[in-house]
């Protein structure tokens, strides 16, 4: 299983991935989740995957394939706008599709894919959309501060409660490892180590990319005293009294 | 949608479900998920439902029936222990499958079911059972103090985080009121009103069964209380110094 978060600030975007995928209770292997395309000064786009692992290695190869011929179909590198780059990850998508689904179906298996898409290019404000497996998307309008794809439900009240447009790029990191942290502990296939990549609002660059692993320090002081907060926050809500002792 | 949680504590039970089912965005009805059997002095055993409300209305029926007809089938009012009545729970539950499951199947409609069971016979500890649409169960063990059914994933981070078989039933009370809080706010199909059973170790009767609308004070409380202590909690937590600003 897969967690992945992204969130769309006023001052930048800030992605967070774990990278554990599985296939049945003993095999489970560790993929990085998080692809990065970068043109400094000119774009920055984030693309962070979720589903069959290798649907989501075949879209990002097609994309990456098609960057890396000049004179290829229309990618990544010379979308005008985020919206077309939506449209350039939907059509690698269903590029997918068109050549897996008949087996897939024969096999029984679900053709499941999903994909958050953020970043910025020139001219725009940064932007973040969420991918179906239909190729179709939604973008995040500005009542929609975040996206998640893969198992979201955990994670998900701390986001709510929050996470603002307005947030700091540090709060929503730090809320994106509250999350992330409630999502591993109750969920055993979503686990470390996590990619965080955060983009800076006109910056068309990646501020920072960061491997999370089990000795990260802010981490694990995080993973400790959230738990810890919880709790006491939950002790010092008064008890109801509708039953003696 | 439902949520139903159920805490099996050294002191008792404590059983919440919430009220709302839908068949649809614009069919949302009220029904009760909450059936109490209860013979005081001699058992006590509670009831939540949730699936399709046919199958549960009917499973119910099934039971209520064989407890109506003293010359009848086994039934939860003659169930020597708390095993045996889960037992008469799946049976109920196969039953209703072997008269629907193939005129469901016709129409591509899912048989799902899912009952939580507990309580007390005399001569046992409280028990607490999860009984599956196959009419096959699990019971908690004292390594799981709780079982959910329905929209579970919201809620479970709090009850992971503070319920344990020691917790007193006003702990248990707050916890499950807070865990479906989490679940209401990010799921529009949960609502209001709750459903409150709980049932006291070696009392054999229901100790309190609440409805818990909008005007119930101290869930309000609770409400507007647990969303800004976790706010509280959440900027009391140091924030990374990974990027500037």
């Amino acid at each position: 299983m897969t967690y992945c978060v992204a969130t769309l600030l006023d001052t930048g975007l800030v992605f967070l991935s774990d990278s554990r995928t599985n296939a049945g209770v003993d095999q489970i292997n560790t993929f990085r989740k998080v692809t990065v395309f970068e043109r400094p000064g000119d774009r920055v786009i984030v693309l962070q995957t979720a589903g069959n692992l290798g649907v989501s290695q075949a879209v990002i190869t097609h994309l990456q394939e098609a960057i890396a011929d000049p004179a290829g179909p229309p990618s990544l590198a010379n979308a005008r706008t985020m919206f077309e780059a939506a449209q350039r990850v939907g059509d690698a998508v269903r590029a997918v599709h068109a050549r897996d689904a008949n087996a897939f179906h024969e096999f029984g298996i679900e053709f499941n894919a999903a994909i958050l898409m953020g970043g910025q290019i020139q001219g725009e404000a940064p932007r973040l959309f969420s991918v179906y497996a239909a190729g179709n998307f939604i973008e995040a309008t500005p009542d929609t501060t975040y996206f998640q794809i893969g198992e979201s439900k955990y994670g998900r009240p701390i986001l709510d409660r929050v996470i603002r447009r307005s947030s700091s790029i540090n709060e929503a990191i730090k809320c994106a490892l509250v999350s992330m942290d409630s999502t591993i502990r109750s969920n055993l296939s979503v686990g470390l180590p996590l990619d965080l990549v955060i983009v800076k609002r006109d910056a068309f660059n990646v501020a920072r990319h960061l491997s999370i692993g089990e000795d990260n320090e802010y981490f694990r002081g995080i993973r400790s005293s959230w738990g810890e907060s919880l709790r006491l926050a939950f002790t010092h809500l008064p008890n109801p009294d509708w039953v003696g002792g």
